[in-house]
């Protein structure tokens, strides 16, 4: 069992905001899809670090959703969260939201993704536990649970 | 039914190579993840355009798997390949290698991502049915299936 | 006078977090300030817009100070506020800080900048009055109109 | 008193001319602010490699006015020449222009930049004195002076 | 004579798929030539790449021509093959197809670019030999031999 | 006969300066083909707006010589100017050179453009004549007289 003290959800939230210039866009004018999973990796990286207090790496990219489409000169805000641990890695998820002139919010994007924790030799290492403290966060962390066996599943039979 | 001519998966068969500079690596010298997507994305879109032909856009990335880091200079090969088609979305798998200079490839990553396939307003349109020839074709085709059932229960059970 | 619903400053803050990546910095290991610069222009215009609830445009960047390099792989958190406001015009404090793995803080920027609202013909029009309700607000507010001053005066005196 | 040569001004002159492309512009078709100041830094730092001979870094960016918005296609050309120089700190100001087709130029953006001179352990150095020729050399001097107090003013009163 | 085993041309062929995205555009609705070049030279690089075995460069770009407009959004498929082999140096056809989404292809862009072999010390090092096996490898190398005559007379006559 | 009124090669000389950052270089430290030919690519466009007066396209790069490496955090100025003109069609020459911090400049590059000039359908049209003033402006004439007879029996030959 790991020694390291163990931290609240709310101490690694994370949070992003950028504004969709035409450079990020794709033809036809929407929000290309490779723009927006780097901004989410590196939202996903810094609630990762924020947990586990060393250097870390992105494993998987476990159900990504894009939504709605995103149109230049929106508003964008990412919103990156912890909703599992296991013994090296964590679990993230980021929700990103177009905010409109009027401050209305629309989800247009979720995203689950692993994140490993680095030492000074790339190798895992362990990270600190979960504290859950609220209804969201445990219910988060069930359906972790659920997501991390079926990604061993879905290893063990190549699907 | 699709009254679309079928089409066989090698006629939407798509590459892309890279060479991995500087400006493409994060901080302790491996290729980020973010840009990688950038690029798995383009060539899904190619393969999506290909099969369709027509416009399309990325509906969701369902298990995208680093499996090794890719360093700074390092040749990359990405292709892609039709595994699964509904009615006006197409699955296709991008896998990333690296080429070493003796020639030897290796396996850095995998992705399932989930097209769609657009008219000219932008709604959903049917797409070619897919001719599946190999026994790679059909096996990919099931796995494809099996995917499809879980995305439709993850949505349903929200996890 | 405005007929515009007053807002208070907590209603427009806003933050962007960042990993420095190679691509970011200059031939020396550190953030090159053009890149950080066009950050910190980011998280202006969006705190302006939630205020102004319309477009805006940068009009001066007054007072901008690099206080310590940055370094490649940092955790960058830029954090914007509204300071004072005038009829079309709104002054936004922009704040970056590097942000260790242990979850210390060292402010590396502070730069103030002018934003001025526009509407659907980009022509300048007026925005919300500013609630200032905690002495911060109050200090900053007395600041800004100090600043305003200077920027009017050093207009006609040309210097 | 420092016993490196004293240089002209119109030994470190600089320009650099643009295209803007669509990449660089926002969502209602201006060029971007943060990447105008992106070209502004990388001129202000040749012109005072140029003075110093030595690396430098931006220590401040004070007073970066936009005068009018830049359009897409548009012939960008950025000018940069020292006003003023300190004992390890050189005021650059750099003149940004729009130029028509016809040939007619318009003034975009004027920007004061403060640089700083380093040495090969990264530590401010001192600089070569300036040679004032011109009575524009004289001019732009003697508000660089006012300039500089101002900015200890500032740094003082905290404004 | 090299020692190195002689090597096909097929043994090099490489193919990079892109979309144009906004961000690659001029102001009037063109690819940017130089973001077209961008990618020719990754293409290249990697077909001397894979005969040459070791890390290469780019000594020259002789004779590239631009077709045909490339307009945001188009696929764009670029295939590089080898074409003729000196002592140290490779010349590499790079040729660039717009696909329409009727599968159609239009060649818009022809390259030829000399990549010279480098060992780990940046030194220029011998290539393996090339088999030539069609016609078209044939012809290719005979007008590659033409080509270098004329580089080489040109840089005798400075024209 | 054009009616247009002749212009002076001094009446379009151009400069670009830079400074190759982190993101501007490849794997092993030396700046990236693709990514100079896109400074020159700019700067040879410039050159050919400011004789011409209206849009204009890159038709072709004519020998393009890279003659040394260009390492990261060097100062880099491109010098264009025009060599050449035909009906529709400018030649321009573009020399790259690194400015140590000494002050000492080395050519690294030189490339001869071919660019057309563009009304305002896309099509193109007559440009101004040139007036030869210097012993080197008529000979970098003859010279780009021996280099259009040459692109145009390379045409005809196919080689």
């Amino acid at each position: 069992m790991s020694e390291l003290k163990a931290k609240r959800v709310s101490e690694s939230l994370t949070e992003m905001t950028q504004i969709v210039l035409n450079g990020h866009i794709n033809g036809y004018g929407r929000l290309f899809g490779g723009q927006l999973v780097e901004w989410i990796d590196v939202v996903a990286a810094v609630v990762a670090r924020r947990h586990a207090q060393c250097e870390v790496t992105t494993a998987e990219i476990d159900n990504l959703q894009f939504k709605y489409p995103v149109h230049t000169n929106s508003t964008l805000v990412l919103k990156g969260r912890l909703t599992y641990v296991g013994r090296t890695s964590m679990e993230v998820r980021v929700d990103s939201y177009v905010e409109r002139l009027t401050g209305d919010t629309k989800l247009v994007n979720r995203a689950y993704l692993v994140m490993v924790a680095l030492d000074s030799a790339h190798k895992p290492i362990e990270v600190p536990r979960l504290i859950l403290e609220t209804d969201e966060d445990r219910a988060e962390w069930e359906a972790g649970e659920r997501r991390r066996l079926l990604r061993r599943q879905r290893k063990e039979e190549q699907f």
